[in-house]
């Protein structure tokens, strides 16, 4: 997801140095303008403010605090924005490992997947030093839609937890619906389309039931990370606040990667419900 | 909610007669200019089509079928809408009854509460006689913003159990969000303006949501009807479909209910959650 | 499961009148010295207490109060002792019509399945007319080991429906804890003997332990009956008491039951949470 | 649980050195005979084999491998035997150090709480060095009814948990028996009665029962560990096993939590199921 975010920023003008594991996966971007530098550290030293935007935590600490990290480049004045989904320790690790530069941090996990990201509507959910958030706003307005400073460092990721909660058991609502009403003999896609016409109507139903009905999962975002999300609902477990539909949704995901759908769109956890049923032909 | 259907049918131009249990309740629609007949029976007689709504299974069945109820003043030609929402047997028995008199029947339960009914904004799930459908539809078009034919009687039904299901477990998974995201330190406020921007927004959430934060849960869809709906969900039990988050939910509408809030709002079944810990001040 | 019974009645000495839709059936039991009247009419008629013992609600009223029914041979001085499972309002139907004969009326269904039959170790759960419950109290000794009596009519129904709730949710946890031994490495057959030195060893659990192991499910109580005793937690959706576990368990027997297993034992619920994995294989 | 298990090794002649945090907690087992040491390491020093009981994984950690812990004063020859329950991270930790001086390790978490312990009734789920559990068997007997050998060490920590897995559901299983047959009209104290008297019958139940009907509930096992435990059903969600009902009982016992029950016996969730409807007095 960091390609399309940066080549918004190119084409908004902006001077951007990159870095990846695979120098390959930049070459669109150096082709579009873009400096590569060989390390994260050499991208710190030479910019102002640095964006990172990892798959897994495990990364995002390596990247940041790491051999050649990008913590090694920072120092006063510079900003460190961590827009990867890290887990509350993580992302508190990172900003103490950059602050402890003189730089500033911000985390900055971002709402939204590929599509959003390429349009430029993503939604970024920024906690940290609120300096910096003001100096980076133009640059967030650039590749999101809009934009949320919640305080201290953590907010950010507790705000994408609590949305991908949410999410993630509106889609096991919205799979059971649509293969009760098969069962009972509805059309499914009459389901979609009556639930587009009401209150409950939301843009991920739209976007991916059709689909859905038709049994595939082009990966928006991966079902791993939904599940790995709702793990992360330790929140829940420490606050102990109930979540009685997301601990249920939770069991189906679990199904859903024991039935190898990890990598598919979470969308997928539609299977679980109904491999049940495939299975009867075991 | 059949009293905003009448009147826009009335200021649409179109000749009604109404009948209601407590004829005080048609006073603002004789205003209007409507005519009053004494019993279901005379309305259905003096009718070409009469438009049935009923707050449960027993009354609607009672209306059609009982001692001076539509079906006695029904005959070939005629025409029965029964826009309540009924359990699959009950709309069924209705069916036969008025059918046998030579009359046709369409069972078209709304999806949309007070507000849409007022506006005209409601969606008609209707299934049964099409001819009767086809002939019914400009009105239909007056009262909503939606009609879907969906073949035999019973599919009306069902779609909207489906669709209440669905929405009965969005809720429930949105007052958990809420709640946790309070827990962990966040304004609740800001989840739900959060969620109003990504690919989980839907109208629900942005109409209930400020109110449900402020514990306020004005009426629009009664509680007590959401968990019947629920409950209604027997049809996933004799089709066998698994519908945990469903089930899970419908757990937390019982408790909602055991509180006293039968008659609030469904979405005062965000207090099930919150009245455990609630509780911890006994 | 009524042949045991009446069998050890026949061994106590008893004078035994039987019928059976499938007069073969009682073969043995005529074998044993039993008579037999093609009706259960005539075997009303023909003894002082009349016991029946169904498969279902459907059946028990129609033996009971059906076209040649007992109801038929009754008469004041009479009893009928209804020892199948019914839900409570059959139960009510069978007794208002046993009574209206004169005749005095005791529902007793039994907790315990096959084996406790032949072996005389019986439950029954008793209510409804307490002259009549002691009446037979000596025979209620031979056919089981334990008698309660619970007070009115549906008492009886009621308890047999709590604790099969409880068990059928006890069965759940414990395939949970077998699979999940198995997943993380340790031998299930291990778990199954631990759990038996301990505060949560059930005989259930030891009898049917060994057998899960090995997939193996030889039918005792019928899994569509266990998943039809919970849907009949009617009760819990009437009163408005949460039951989680029972309802997150239901949702596994109505897998099972997509899975083909209905008329296995109710321990092949473990299926619906291997099914899942094994449905990885496709 | 320390204190009856080394009384009972005192009363079998063993030879003990004891230690505590708090010496005057020894007073009773020195007034046996026993000696005391200023230390783990002391204790471990003058020992052959050393026992560890503590009450959570980072105190069982802290007097193993922390500043004059265990390990210090452990060498080739002598066993150091961990009879806490810990998570399996905590357990090889221990285990690692522990070895690394040259001594064996046994972990040996029990099953059974207080009343088992007084009696020399625990049970004894151990992995690790099998030459120490031959060892230490004569002692595990001195102190346990039975023991178990599981192998690699983590295995005693899996078992354990899913032993308290299956029992946390369990006794959420049996609450919602008792709180439904109180609401229809059924005796509680009749369903422990019934169930003691069948298949599912179960120590727990018949011990626990009576005072939860009686809603006290004298702590035996402390309710906040049996919700850590179910926490630490981590390894279902790292080897997907869904185990729905475990996981919709954990929300209660995270309810019971918030209603400041976590330092009573964990059969007090059963108020979590009931606190619902005394906040309807709110």
């Amino acid at each position: 997801m960091g390609a399309p975010m940066a080549s918004n920023l190119i084409k908004a003008g902006c001077d951007i140095t990159v870095w990846n594991r695979t120098k390959s996966k930049c070459d669109p971007l150096l082709s579009l303008g873009a400096k590569f530098e060989s390390s994260p550290a050499r991208v710190a030293s030479s910019c102002d403010v640095t964006f990172a935007m990892l798959a897994d935590p495990e990364s995002a600490f390596e990247v940041a605090c790491g051999a050649n990290g990008a913590a090694e480049g920072m120092a006063a004045g510079k900003g460190y924005v961590d827009v990867s989904t890290v887990d509350d320790a993580t992302s508190k690790l990172i900003g103490k490992r950059i602050t402890s530069t003189g730089a500033s941090f911000l985390e900055a996990p971002v709402s939204g997947s590929k599509k959003p990201a390429e349009d430029g509507l993503l939604i970024f959910l920024t906690a940290g030093d609120e300096s910096l958030y003001k100096r980076v706003a133009p640059l967030l307005d650039v590749m999101g839609k809009s934009r949320f400073y919640l305080g201290d460092v953590g907010n950010g990721t507790a705000m994408k937890l609590v949305v991908n909660m949410v999410m993630g058991s509106m889609m096991v609502s919205f799979a059971e619906g649509l293969l009760l009403s098969e069962k009972v003999g509805l059309d499914p896609n009459t389901v979609v389309e009556v639930i587009s016409q009401g209150a409950i109507n939301a843009p991920m139903f739209s976007l991916k039931g059709p689909s859905m009905v038709k049994a595939a999962y082009p990966t928006a975002f991966p079902l791993k990370h939904q599940q790995k999300s709702k793990a992360g609902a330790g929140p829940a477990e420490s606050v102990s606040q109930p979540i009685p539909t997301a601990a249920a949704a939770n069991e189906l995901y679990k199904v859903a990667k024991s039935l190898g759908l990890a990598d598919q769109d979470f969308s997928a956890v539609i299977e679980a419900l109904k491999a049940k049923v495939q299975s009867s032909q075991h």
